[in-house]
């Protein structure tokens, strides 16, 4: 029967990956608040109206549409901010972050999922450098949370590149398909990025690319980018002047972000060149207009899939099953009801814990705790009973000792 | 433009109501960690043909089916729990908890939507009552953490309703319509109950009445039950046994609990006759057969939309609007770079902060504080630069104090 089998490109997410998943959200969000962004939830689905307002009707074959053809699974977390933004009076700038499922209808592949998890903050209300530089900090304190304490923050100004295109008199309607093949880079490599501007833009494909080829450090390259956008350079000195010190940001003039609606200044974080991008964002003015209350804003959306993958793949064989701290067993049926007022004592105390709720006997308790990696187990008998005590066995040395129960319930909470 | 709505039935929830959710699912997600239940995730949607193992294709109407026909979005927790347990090689008990939106294409109307949470702990793999004592004592727990200290738990046992049906000669076809019927009894009132079982039943229905009504304590329904069931009485009698002492568990012979999978004990968690239910569940030991592994199982929904509604009611006035316990302001554009560097400072401490995005004057920065009810405005202009110190102002009090950025860490964590 199919029925036994997950959707297509969607996945089950067992206790173990769960609990690194679990604990990678809670530093995310912690990350979130902790630069005052407030939490928004809207639901997964939208009218498909709202969803085309900023995808255009091409979308829809990457949206989940519900019979009916009234509503689809959200896309992303940007559009419902949008949509939300448009109808709320919070006070400006309208920090809000969002953690949550989206939705997109592709051919699944290796390591894509059809159904994941986007964590994006996003600044409403605000049309000054300072939010970029906020978030591009706020990004650098998520990756050193994760333990990567130098992540490449890469920069670069839509402006920029118009700039740049208008001078190469490249037109509107081609300028499209040159930025999506640009942002392919990452995945199909510079050689053939030059093939396919070559067959877009004939030789105008060479001077595009020395332009925003060229290397050297930041100043240089702003240098270079001022004479095609004065504004757009002006604005990422601004931001790195703000950066500071506390963290390096890169130029990067060949950094695009593929979506349409960015505006300003785009960014892109990576970890490593093998781990690639794990988020991205950039200033997207004109989208919140659709919506029908104009508004600057800007955003960041974290990855946090890869992050997930990352923080499993350091934690191979150390991942926890459970978080149970102890079993309370029973050496036999009678003395259960003891081993859960034992269990109780010890939640009261605020350690997890079990009892057996299988009947087994002792061996076959002390597996169960085994196979799950439960530290201790409390083993309940007649002597514990009549003394108020435990025989507390530590699962990896194997000792044992007999402890009135405040005294095990120290000695779990120590170890 | 339709697209400014929020979906027929649904809402987005703003950052206040938030921070209240956020509060209560990390209260019952810390209390079934306690209890050593596992997080598993599965997709929002399901083979169709999955979600009618368990309901019948007359559960379409309710679905939202996504285009195709092939998928639904879920409508509880349980059957994705069901398909997932037939293939996984977990240790057995396996106890897994959920918390997670579900979707009802049910017509929307006051209080009930069309997207909703559930929290669901359950357990796979045991058939002793050990595990309904546990799921009460997990319930009560919750109960208490929410500020309900004395939460009114109920318990009949299918086989007991069976057993009464049997003597009493109702066929089984009808019995499913009764038992809908009961069910309703919060809904529409014991009249209006006693009205449609007079219709389905005729003179059956008193006599039915009379048993399931009849009144005193545990042990006299207990032996009143015993006479259709000696094994649903006995397996009620171990269950109260085991809650013992710890909290108090009542028989309520009308208890049904309305979907017809259940096949043993059912409970119902109330926390007044004003708020109703909050928690309920029971034993549905044929339900994994369906997906081809049998296996006992026991779970309990807890509705954690009334809890958090409650939650939020009792905080009402005092309900949070931000985590951000420092608005670091700057008296002149010139020391927003300070701002910026003092923010740091606050955050590396674990305080939450933010600085002024808007390039506002001090009078406006104060404004913006007082609509988020941030608690401390820390305030740079040049003396502060000069002496490394902020001026730090009590929003609630209007004192200001001028303290090196140590020590305004310090006061305002203190605070």
């Amino acid at each position: 029967m199919s029925a036994k089998l997950t959707p297509k490109g969607m996945r089950d997410i067992g206790p173990e990956d769960m609990f690194v998943r679990e604990e990678a959200i809670e530093k995310i969000r912690a990350a979130f608040r902790l630069f005052g962004y407030r939490p928004l939830e809207t639901p997964a689905m939208e009218y498909l109206e709202t969803l085309r307002a900023k995808a255009g009707p091409e979308v829809d074959k990457q949206i989940f549409i519900i019979e009916g053809g009234e509503y689809g699974l959200r896309f992303d977390l940007t559009v419902p901010l949008a949509r939300y933004a448009a109808s709320t009076d919070a006070p400006k700038p309208f920090k809000r972050y969002a953690i949550d499922v989206v939705w997109r209808k592709e051919e699944p592949q290796r390591g894509r999922f059809r159904e994941f998890y986007q964590a994006d903050p996003d600044i409403v209300g605000s049309a000054s450098m300072r939010c970029e530089a906020e978030l591009l900090s706020l990004a650098n304190t998520i990756c050193v949370s994760f333990g990567f304490q130098k992540p490449r923050i890469m920069l670069n100004n839509r402006k920029i590149l118009d700039g740049i295109a208008a001078k190469l008199g490249i037109e509107a309607d081609v300028k499209g398909e040159v930025f999506r093949v640009l942002d392919k880079l990452d995945k199909i490599g510079e050689a053939e990025v030059e093939k396919l501007l070559r067959e877009i833009l004939g030789g105008k494909a060479d001077e595009l690319l020395k332009i925003i080829r060229s290397k050297g450090g930041n100043k240089s390259k702003l240098a270079l980018a001022a004479k095609y956008s004065e504004e757009g350079a002006k604005e990422l000195e601004e931001i790195l002047a703000l950066c500071g010190s506390e963290f390096e940001v890169e130029v990067d003039l060949f950094l695009v972000r593929g979506l349409g609606y960015y505006t300003g200044p785009v960014f892109e974080v990576k970890l490593s060149d093998d781990i690639g991008t794990v988020m991205a964002g950039g200033r997207y003015d004109s989208l919140l207009g659709i919506y029908g209350q104009p508004a600057p804003a800007v955003g960041i959306s974290v990855g946090i899939e890869r992050l997930v993958t990352l923080l499993a793949e350091r934690r191979k064989g150390a991942g926890k099953k459970t978080d149970t701290k102890v079993l309370v067993a029973c050496v036999k049926p009678d003395f259960y009801p003891d081993s859960v007022r034992t269990a109780a004592e010890f939640r009261k105390a605020g350690v997890a814990c079990e009892t057996d709720l299988n009947d087994r006997n002792i061996r076959k308790q002390l597996d169960y705790a085994n196979s799950l990696g439960i530290p201790f187990v409390a083993v309940i008998g007649e002597r514990e009973v009549k003394s108020k005590s435990v025989t507390l066995r530590d699962m990896a040395s194997g000792k044992e000792e007999v402890l009135p129960i405040g005294a095990a319930i120290d000695r779990v909470k120590g170890g």
